[in-house]
């Protein structure tokens, strides 16, 4: 029962928390981290900046951003799903005392917000009380999938009874200006069988874009009320909001049987991958109003890319991925893991990328670790921010991981996440299945799949092949009467690549970018290394591997280039001759970028095209 | 006296709105513009929407933004300049109805303010109050510049001195959010002589960047309080308030005789030029708090290059310009008046582009002529925004223009602009100057300067030459003992040229753009054309001239181009075949583009460099 997503539908059945346990590699690491540190990061700096007192004192004047109960909800799933999956990792007390707390500021009939007691719904463009809410179900969802008492369920169940009977048809006919409540209701329908959950997230989905919220400045498009669901061409508005709104409406027609809906939402999403997302997988292009930009308008500078974009895109791809079975999902949710959700958080977990652009041109001050940091905008990771949403959605994400890996159909179990790890599940037909994958990915390209249980009889075994690979297929598959001690091994081609922009990506025309695996790499420059500005790289040979020196097994990458120098009045004109100072640089991976100081950084490369074009007129003409 | 901006010292002098008048062409023909629709066109917007309103009824609730007094003021600036322009214009009236009801709301210790009456001060960071004293005082100074009585002036006296009391050392020793109250101090000072308006322009000058103002989640950068103005490196922030800040800080340095300070501008507008600005002359990279970038962050697509701060540069051009007497100065306005400020304005007078992007990706709808636009992105040219400070603006600049045009020194008179105009002044030395400029200008290179009165003995006549016509001296000058019927003639070369960006511009490398004489050129797509997504030029040959059919002489271009089709699930990867449909590809002058309906727009040109690079491997070869 430890997921996040049971669909009572689709091709593929998720496998929970507690059916995949990470070992120590890539994501194992990461997991660990964040149970030795940045839970407590979160629930120290909510509890120093007031945010947990606003619900031990209701009636107080409120601290913190409208919004703030929701991060002690993600931070509280986050918590409860670490302790499903430690579950003597001293946790349960910390989650039973914020348990407690948040039950002791529900009032009488369901309603809890600690920002809009005595002044309900008085702004549902921006003021996130059915945000909050989500959240606070979200919680309770993995509390009642949870083993022991569940204290927060029975709020959360409150608090839906309240907002259905607040929402329903012929009441308030309206929604939330941030989606996020059609998510947590479907799945609270799911845990607790009661449609009526299901029915209000449904009407919620179908309001939207009637119009149903008043225009702002940042147009409706900004919280998905220009248009209905259904009707829209792509992902559009604030790509956090946006990619809730599709998961939400995932669930719904997974659960309605809408095939329409979901059809529309898997177009939307074809056409925002097309042209709306970076080569992190990371999703909005612009600082003003935290949104996607128009079709090929990916801007590495001011990418914004917010961590929390990438983890819901990461929540939306599992959904596609269990309705359709279409691996394409799953590459997706994978590129985005390695390139912005392992980006965010700073090697210690004790700071986190709000933004996470793909070029900075100048070097940040390293933020103070006392202070909340005012802007999202920070060059370098802050401690803290005064929105806050991501270092708790990471660690929601983090927790649960291991309930994104792997999957199960009436014919066996498909690998989807290429990480170490042990699974224990039992398929369609009640046999039990055992496996281990050993792997040094992403920094090898060796899988190995070893059976460790089986109960006889023939069953499949998949392994997701990413598309980088060039193979045909998308799996590994094999289907055979397992026997323990079995393997089947996958070894994907591990070197450096080039990699060339869509040529109506204005903002990267002329440059390229180096990928090895499923990670990005970039060019980082401290204080002593060469600028960025003006270079140019070789691309006639491919880049070359280093050993990074940590011990760690991390790969870094160089390769030649030139710097470009050039100083005019006026930067416009006919060609000038270019002094070029030739020399290499050093690539590293993009997720790793930013943890040793001020540094800039770019991951698309300007191409010594002239370099290039010579090259391939002289293959011409000695193949012709 | 009738001129914008009268320093004391400096290099150069400038000439005056009643010296000179332009005729019908380019200039003449928006200056005719203005005094017949767009000043019209303002003041019926800000009477509907209440903002004057607030002026008669200040004590009821304040309409519009907290800033709307600014625009009266400015439009009121605007109608004072035409009014001297054109004396018979019938806006005497208007003129005077707008003072006395702005008399009216004066407070009797000078605090006028119609949104913070009873609140004053509580928001320096924001509140703009000194920001909309400053619009009053220059509309006190155009005023007091201008035959008959002057209430305005009066107006702003008090008001002046109201601020100087409570902004002295030793009171409130703080500044405005938004600078221009600067600039305003030291006109005031120049039209009235007591310096204590020049002082007190000084101290908040000084003052600015100690810090004095709180952080904001901008940052200080964002009102020029990060640091003192003679250490800054380069404009920074918000784009209007930096140049209106430095137009203050000219004034103040050439008053004063602070040589430091005139060369801390001077070098930062090196700097922001080199590296900060828009091949149109626009400056403001960012949407988000329409601010500058970093160094070479110049995207075309989010470029926000804002009306007003295309107007804020030619202030601060005329004011370098005149203290300095380098034409870079005179170059950098012409290029901003043609491809910023002339872009602005609708062709009938009735919509205004409040940003202006080199590049429209998705054509917008054409704003409700009756609605107030509550975004400022625009797409199209929209009738009003409730943020209006571009419309006041240029209406301003426009009935103001004549004063840009020319200026004299001890030996003669200088032609900055190259617009048909005629010019009546006296030398230093008291002998009259009649002058004549006939020229097709910026359509036709030729342009000749006829001497129509002399008052006998040598002088100097010198006509600026623009930097691309590649000519080693920046004036055509002619020093003789003039008779009247004698010319000069300049004969500047028309092509079309390509222009090519320095490379660390990442965000339009790979592309060329068109320039013909001070105009650049765009491809504009209508709902037939061809998309511009994915078109590429060919630049082996030079754009050929077509002749624009409305009869007006202008020239628009043809160029050869391909477009690339290609579409994929995932934008990123090895290089594909690229289909290439070849064609050619019109090209209007950017100051005209939207005209015509919803639309998209490139300034910027994907060039297809394999054509190129083989043509250049072609001619090496040739040549060796």
């Amino acid at each position: 029962m430890s997921k996040p997503v049971i669909p009572s539908g689709g091709r593929l059945r998720p496998l929970g928390i507690d059916e995949v346990r990470l070992a120590p590699g890539f994501w194992g690491d990461r997991q660990r981290l964040n149970a030795d540190v940045i839970l407590e990061h979160c629930r120290s700096w909510e509890e120093r900046l007031g945010w947990i007192d606003n619900f031990r004192r209701p009636d107080a004047p409120h601290r913190g951003r409208e919004f703030s109960d929701s991060e002690i909800y993600k931070l509280l799933e986050g918590m409860i799903w670490e302790a499903g999956r430690e579950p003597d990792s001293g946790l349960k007390a910390r989650i039973d005392e914020l348990s407690e707390i948040i039950a002791g500021a529900q009032e009488p009939d369901g309603y809890l917000n600690t920002r809009w007691r005595g002044n309900r719904y008085a702004d549902l463009e921006w003021g996130h009380e059915l945000y909050c809410f989500g959240h606070l179900i979200q919680a309770g969802v993995a509390s009642l999938r949870s083993p022991g008492p569940g204290l927060l369920g029975e709020v959360a169940i409150r608090a839906a009874d309240h907002v259905c009977r607040e929402f329903a048809d012929g009441a308030r006919e309206s929604v939330c200006g941030h989606p996020v409540i059609e998510m947590a209701l479907v799945e609270l329908f799911r845990v607790t069988g009661e449609e009526r959950y299901l029915e209000q997230a449904r009407l919620f989905v179908e309001r939207r874009g009637r119009p149903v919220l008043d225009d702002i400045h940042l147009g409706r498009a900004y919280f998905q009320d220009d248009m209905p669901v259904r009707q829209a061409r792509v992902f559009r508005g604030h790509a956090v909001r946006a990619l809730y709104l599709a998961s939400g409406a995932v669930d719904v027609a997974v659960e309605t049987g809408d095939e329409d809906l979901l059809a529309a939402i898997i177009d939307q999403w074809d056409r925002t991958v097309a042209a709306r997302t970076y080569l992190t997988g990371g999703m909005g292009s612009r600082h003003s109003g935290e949104m996607f930009g128009e079709d090929w308008e990916l801007p590495p500078d001011r990418a914004y890319s917010e961590t929390c974009a990438g983890v819901a895109s990461v929540m939306l791809c599992w959904r596609l991925l269990l309705a359709t079975g279409d691996p394409r999902y799953a590459d997706l949710a994978e590129r985005t893991l390695y390139n912005v959700v392992a980006t965010s958080p700073a090697a210690d977990g004790h700071a986190f990328f709000y933004a996470n652009p793909l070029q900075v041109r100048v070097p940040g001050r390293v933020p103070d670790p006392d202070v909340v940091n005012p802007r999202v905008e920070a060059p370098l990771r802050a401690p803290w921010f005064s929105v806050s949403c991501c270092p708790n959605n990471l660690a929601r994400t983090f927790s649960s991981l291991g309930g994104y890996i792997a999957t199960r159909d009436d014919h066996g179990v498909q690998v989807q996440q290429l990480a170490p790890c042990t699974i224990e599940t039992t398929l369609e037909d009640g046999r039990r299945v055992g496996l281990r994958v050993d792997t040094g990915y992403p920094w090898s390209g060796e899988v190995t799949v070893r059976v460790d249980e089986t109960d006889g009889g023939p069953w499949r075994l998949s392994v997701r092949i990413p598309p980088w690979a060039g193979r045909t297929e998308s799996y590994l598959v094999e289907e055979r009467d397992w026997r323990p001690g079995d393997e089947i091994r996958l070894d994907l081609p591990m070197e450096p690549r080039w990699t060339r922009p869509d040529p109506r990506i204005d903002a990267v025309r002329g440059c390229v970018a180096v990928e090895r695996g499923p990670l990005v790499y970039c060019a980082e420059s401290l204080d002593d290394d060469p600028p960025l500005a003006g270079l140019h790289v070789d691309t006639s040979a491919p880049p070359r591997e280093l050993r990074d020196g940590d011990g760690l097994g991390r790969i870094l990458l160089s390769v030649p280039a030139r710097t470009v120098s050039g100083d005019g009045p006026w930067p416009y004109g006919a060609p000038r001759p270019e002094a070029r100072a030739p020399g290499a640089t050093t690539l590293v991976p993009y997720h790793m970028w930013g943890n040793r100081g001020p540094a800039t950084m770019r991951v698309w490369l300007p191409e010594d095209t002239r370099l290039r074009e010579v090259t391939r007129l002289r293959e011409n003409r000695d193949d012709g």
